[in-house]
């Protein structure tokens, strides 16, 4: 019997298709430009997100920071998300490798204020200061909420407004467009390049894209050349994430109503207490009662094939993904409402 | 007849006794630690700063940034007031030379909770997250507002507990040591080191001091070379820093009360709001009544000699110092009174 | 009918029982650490290469610069081959990236006299110097020639003398231990860390290792993530890359014969001077007769489906690998041939 | 009676009439460039050095990596002479800061074969190499010879041809012009920027200038905030540097004059031997017998008040300046004499 892990949709298995596909991918020597698998994935993610071209990267992290490398000179100024993956969980990257400075504003999950965005931009040619060269978005952020389209589109307005181009952070971006009920290209078109992950809760093993601007493109294929991303025959990994672009984008609003199932069943543990509004997409926090043994319940998850991480400021996440059922979801309630009831 | 120049202390000339020193300094290569001058200067600093040694350094960016870089690997995440020297008016310099991730908060001039910085401080050995590899404190602050001795004690005590430095960018240290009416020490005892300039409020023409423990200083000196920092002939700019130090640090409380007579006369003219509980050093913020013509007042100080930079976020900031006295005070409020009357 | 593909091994096609193994990997999220495949190959490499850990990679340039990134301190020096891919072909990485200075120096296709490194080494703490952090070494080189043992031990000697580590950029490292007959820990015991590369000759899709000591391999596990190359389900790749050590390994000798076998034939080529004694393992060098029709050679190639790079500097390379057997060589001296015979 | 000070041209102190303008100048606030005296300075040395515009810097390490940082983007490359000043002794500040990738060749005394330098350069699109930004020439060399007018126009022909800019680190141009026999004009006219420094034999006790085109030097002007070399009172150091141009350029003969009477006299001493070809400016490098006590020669120049550094792969240099003269000249080699005879 295989876990049940709730531990992210980062831990996703590719589907029996996506081995298929791997297994029958035409291939070529992709830095040559002639792995045909990995041009048609890269066609299609463009087309998708509704820009101009697409290149194929190894990692979330790694399209972020191709980003942050190719819009910036050093010295520039990136606004992001206080609580964003690039300041939380993309160790220091951008100063490291790109020298830009970080200026982190508070945010809600992903939600800033276009207006505390537009007072921190710094154009101009005064000697004192940095020019803003980025403003960075997520978009659904990373603990699960979505950033509604008129914000996008305020946000989008006032970038504009100064010439400071927006890169999303989509890792979860298919998420967020199947929250809000919408084509992609309706978050997207607010940004001028965007970075999206085939793995996570679309199941790729491996890779994401980063799409945008031809010439922006171009100049991306150089760098990540630089940072160590030119693949060779990555069609064989292309191949499943053609597959997690066509098939997969189509039912996550499974895991979303999964995701709510969950809430609503832990919802009914007493003593727990679930963030019922941020239940956007795939994630569940809740708070458990003052007083539960934690060590207990993960010895309880353990025994019962259930991984899951620990609390985190008091809280824990679940997260929901195509490996995960109701009859997954029910098993991991009745763990946790043993242990609860102590 | 002289400017009356309150644009900043960063203006103010060297003394008369400055340049008689410079004149007549006996110097040496600093390079190879054989300027007797800078020697003593560095020794005089340490001793006053409460530090095991300094190092005399061409600017204060570059004393902040030469703090930075040693503290921290690249990578490490810098905690800093988001409305901070070292974000605001260093053009980017700690990503583009040390590599390092800032984490900006909100500050009130200055003023951060102990209890912000500890929720953003991230230690141990988790690969997902950056470490924070400095907190920096500004006192007092560019726009005039000491920090309470308390708060240095609780912050440093917060910083303590989880092993990260602290580096206070103490430009105007000798100003907050005035306000609090403490010595210079009650301060920096509470942060591992410190830069601060010995021209703006000190009148030296040039240079700042960076101290510290003699172990971080070592490391210092080493990396000043490479940053374009190592001095030949410097003695003769020390000379005036010593007097800085001995001389200049004992009549800021003049600067002070000169901000605060101005701040009166200011607040007494119709229309004009002054922040009277941000004069704590030599400077003044006031916000001029609405439809005041600004063309015509930087024109009319023009024309009486006066310097100043016109208003920023609808607030004009004036600033004393050892070239300004009270007749100068009275002439630049009777300009001010002349054009808001109309 | 396939393509003959004599660019580079770069090109080499994942075999069949590869693609095979792709589909049934038994997979985990590796930044979790819980990839069994991913562990399995690490494991196996770390034996092979004689070293206490190891790492995989996206690539050879990630897997070179993260080496280059964990070893050395900003600021500091690398002594590498004037000819070596580190200086030739990583786009200026390793300034971006670990802020190193290269100190490049002559190399007769990564032969480096021991004497000239020692001669660059530089240790200690003087102010006016940087340290040297690392020694870069590249066996097989690019072109095609392999370092003898006895140089390799040579500057194994002399770099810890000094205490200063060794990189080998070991991109065709097996290749290099097929030439001199040797296990492949005979030439990586001389160093403290490996790049190998399990695409090229090997013919894995995608992939590289770095192997080194336990601690080593820790940090570089954290800046990997760092860089950008943490995956996720990355056993899909893992798999196959096992079978390049295990299977592919072993038949590399075919390859560096039948290089010998188009060296022969090429040589027998009227006006065709052929680089002999650079042909160590599955290169051949040459230069075509003046007067040679390049642009109707290409064309020639072309319309018999062979696949070469250009000359550079008045020389074409071929490279054979295991997608290319004799009856292919003898097809491409023939078109060569006829060709020049005008 | 002062020291007889050998070790290096970094020695000299300011003259009684520099000492005289320091007392005196016009200073105000330089990064608000009013400051009259540096705006005197850096025009005039502009006109000197056929710039468009010049920047005052606090050192001659600084003035080189403004130039780098300003010339190039990170990830390019720059050429420079593997006994270079860049290379040797601004311990990779230019990685470190810029983020360029050096690529050092062999050089003699800062003569680079042009021919070299062309086939080090790297120009156009190609996905797989790093740019060439910058070629660095060092005239006159840190050890003492001059780059021959031929050579600097060769070079700046094959630069031109390519688009590369050159940068002089001619930290003593006014010394190679002087043993040229002609204006500097005829040495900077082969190159863009230029870095000369007031400081070394031109006895001003701080300061460099980096000149060049009206554009760059405004981009500079930035950079150098970043870099944390914005001065205020700039002046006092500024008026020294006036008459180190006006005046003590003027003069450079005599010590290329004391250096030549120097030679001659230690080559008059048996066993000594004295690389006279090397005795282009103010500086001589000459073996000692083998065998002759280093620890007693340094105890006899103590003894005689005369300061030299210690023999540097077997070989001494003394260099001469204005506090150097026939009869201190005389003093030293008696010295050495008596030391030699043992």
């Amino acid at each position: 019997m295989p876990w049940i892990d709730l531990r992210s949709d980062t831990v996703t298995q590719p589907t029996p298709a996506m081995r298929q596909a791997m297994a029958t991918a035409e291939v070529g020597d992709d830095v040559y430009q002639d792995d045909p698998t990995v041009i048609q994935l890269e066609r299609l993610a463009a087309d998708m997100l509704g820009k101009e071209d697409a290149l194929f990267v190894p990692t979330g992290v790694f399209g972020n920071q191709l980003a942050v490398f190719t819009h910036c000179r050093r010295g520039d100024e990136v606004i992001a998300g206080d609580d964003s993956h690039l300041v939380w969980h993309e160790n220091g990257a951008a100063a490291v490798i790109s020298g830009v400075q970080l200026r982190t504003i508070a945010s809600r999950q992903g939600l800033l204020e276009p207006s505390e965005i537009a007072s921190r931009i710094r154009v101009g040619e005064d000697i004192h200061i940095p020019r803003t060269g980025l403003i960075c978005l997520e978009n659904a952020h990373g603990n699960g909420r979505v950033i509604p389209l008129a914000t996008m589109e305020a946000t989008a307005a006032t970038a504009r407004k100064h010439g400071v181009p927006i890169h999303l952070d989509g890792a979860r971006v298919f998420n967020a467009a199947t929250y809000l009920g919408c084509d992609v290209k309706a978050i997207t078109q607010h940004v001028d390049t965007v970075m999206c992950c085939l793995s996570k809760g679309l199941a790729a093993p491996v890779g994401s894209i980063l799409a945008g601007p031809a010439a922006f493109i171009k100049r991306a294929r150089y760098n990540r050349k630089l940072l160590g991303g030119g693949w060779r025959q990555a069609g064989v990994i292309a191949a499943p994430g053609i597959l997690a672009l066509t098939e997969m984008t189509k039912r996550l609003d499974v895991d979303h109503d999964n995701a709510t199932y969950l809430a609503q069943k832990l919802a009914e543990v007493p003593g727990i207490e679930v963030d019922m509004e941020d239940v956007h997409i795939n994630m569940v926090w809740f708070a458990l009662p003052d007083g539960v043994d934690m060590p207990r319940l993960m010895q309880a998850f353990e025994a019962a094939d259930i991984r899951a991480n620990g609390a985190y400021g008091g809280k824990m996440r679940l997260v929901t993904h195509w490996q995960i059922d109701r009859e997954a979801i029910d098993r991991t309630v009745s763990v946790i409402r043993s242990v609860v009831a102590g």
